[in-house]
């Protein structure tokens, strides 16, 4: 390659990496945005979340485009090529979470004039929190190329898991005390639903951290303890 | 490229179109086992759905580090580049169905011994009944270059989420009429959402179709009518 080339080239990849950031930075926004929706029972808080999934989703095809763009035109080899391949991962799974953040602003405004009491919110706001940590440290991971903090993100998926269960539990039993509870009780499971997925996206992306930085890709087991759908003794515990 | 060179590249496109068809008809399988272990109360079944998403898996790794290393090799350009993107793409989707498969057979386990009653497992196995006609129909389309039929597919997922509505507002009724009912209903709840997603990856699947065999993306939105999470009132008449 000539040194014009190669200086287009770079270009194409910083242009590449800033898409993802802005994705990234969009994706936390809507998340943190939908909870505080949830949180205040403020629906134009929602609305802006719902909204900006579209731009979200026009980054993603951007991001694709682009990729397949230079890769048809570079030709890269190896350690270019995996930048732009994990590129289009990331871009395709932090469409996702964003996907999952609309789908808890949705659930504010079917909630609209049925408020669950606070206590039960926490429990959810509690587990966006820790989300959005995993999905902040792991978008820096892979900016920073930072190789330890994407292992950390990657094992700290259980935590999230496991807070996801016990709101779980909590959340069935609340809908056991009183049928009056059961509406709102739905949307709270599926919103801590899509919340814990976000947090399996955060893990995906780690997995692609990996892969960028070492060439090598991981075990294809994850730390799972999601046991809602393991433990059958402990739900009906609760019944 | 000589002639020897292409033969060896056109093996490789082959053998990746091998493996996504071996994965489609696997994900098939596991969505059909799951089910028939949910209506038939057979935890073996449910079993051997878990299992083959390890396969499934595996698959997708293969379909990822062959095509990343079809794309370094042969420098493809335009169209068939086109295509193996869109195998990593189909991949991925594939693997996802995998995954929500597994998560409905993992609940026919967590349900052991206190199933709901047919009436309204009923309800789950139509609306995954509909699911597995599109995903047949979608693979299909993208097997055989079927323009016409990706887009039927694509246009028919509201279908699938009219149902999906219809089954929440069901199953919202029957916890709501007796307490006793929220545990297994919940479980159903999570299974009908799993069966709607796997709807949305055959829509998905029919995009990446259109793409491979067009050049050109679909709009950004899709068809959409799953109204749970923005019909407040329809929810709320049930109540």
């Amino acid at each position: 390659m000539t040194d014009h080339t190669v200086r287009a080239y770079d270009a194409e990849l910083i242009e590449l990496r800033q898409r993802i950031a802005e994705m990234g930075g969009l994706a936390e926004k809507m998340l943190s945005d939908a909870m505080q929706a949830l949180l205040k029972r403020d629906t134009t808080l929602a609305q802006t979340a719902i909204v900006a999934d579209r731009r979200l989703d026009l980054l993603q095809r951007e991001v694709e485009d682009r990729s397949v763009l230079t890769i048809a035109k570079r030709q890269p080899m190896a350690s270019d090529l995996r930048e732009i391949i994990s590129a289009m991962r990331l871009a395709s799974d932090i469409e996702r979470i964003g996907d999952l953040a609309k789908n808890i602003a949705k659930r504010v405004l079917a909630m609209n004039g049925e408020y669950p009491p606070l206590k039960v919110v926490f429990g959810a706001v509690n587990l966006s929190t820790l989300v959005l940590a995993q999905l902040k440290d792991v978008l820096d991971a892979y900016a920073r190329r930072d190789l330890e903090l994407a292992t950390q993100v990657w094992k700290r998926d259980d935590e999230v898991d496991a807070l996801y269960t016990s709101l779980f539990r909590e959340l069935l039993t609340y809908m056991m005390e009183d049928p009056r509870n059961i509406t709102f009780c739905t949307h709270l499971l599926f919103c801590a639903k899509n919340i814990e997925r976000i947090g399996d996206h955060a893990t995906n992306i780690a997995e692609t951290a990996h892969y960028l930085i070492t060439g090598e890709l991981l075990p294809v087991e994850r730390p799972k303890a999601d046991t809602t759908t393991l433990n059958p003794k402990h739900v009906a515990e609760e019944t």
